[in-house]
């Protein structure tokens, strides 16, 4: 199965490559952007039978940094 | 409203981050691990009225390089 797993810095975390996107995306000539996010997509393909938790176990000792991210897991 | 942008590499596209990361959850314990491939999330606050257009063009002009990644775009 394919798995995905969304990284994005916590809100209350300072997201200077964020800002920087919608800075440019104001410079488009596009209006009324507000926040924007950047964070990580990892796309995991895994045996069907993979318990949740060892994904969840992937998602918070490898692919996150706890401290300023959150992660979300989707099965895809 | 809440837009999510999804860039992945394109699957012909080698991505040595996502190998690098199947080597990890190996070495985690977790046995099976497929293809890991390694992107972006962007997640875009945009006026409801934002037209379909507009969006694909934030996507391919400045969040995506059209070359080696993909895009998908969901409205939150």
């Amino acid at each position: 199965m394919k798995v995905h797993v969304t990284v994005l810095p916590k809100p209350s975390v300072l997201d200077p490559q964020g800002s920087a996107t919608a800075e440019a995306i104001r410079h488009l000539g596009i209006a009324g952007v507000g926040r924007v996010r950047i964070g990580k997509m990892i796309e995991l393909e895994l045996p069907d039978a993979t318990p949740e938790e060892e994904i969840h176990r992937i998602s918070r000792d490898l692919l996150s940094n706890p401290v300023i991210e959150d992660y979300s897991i989707a099965r895809a």
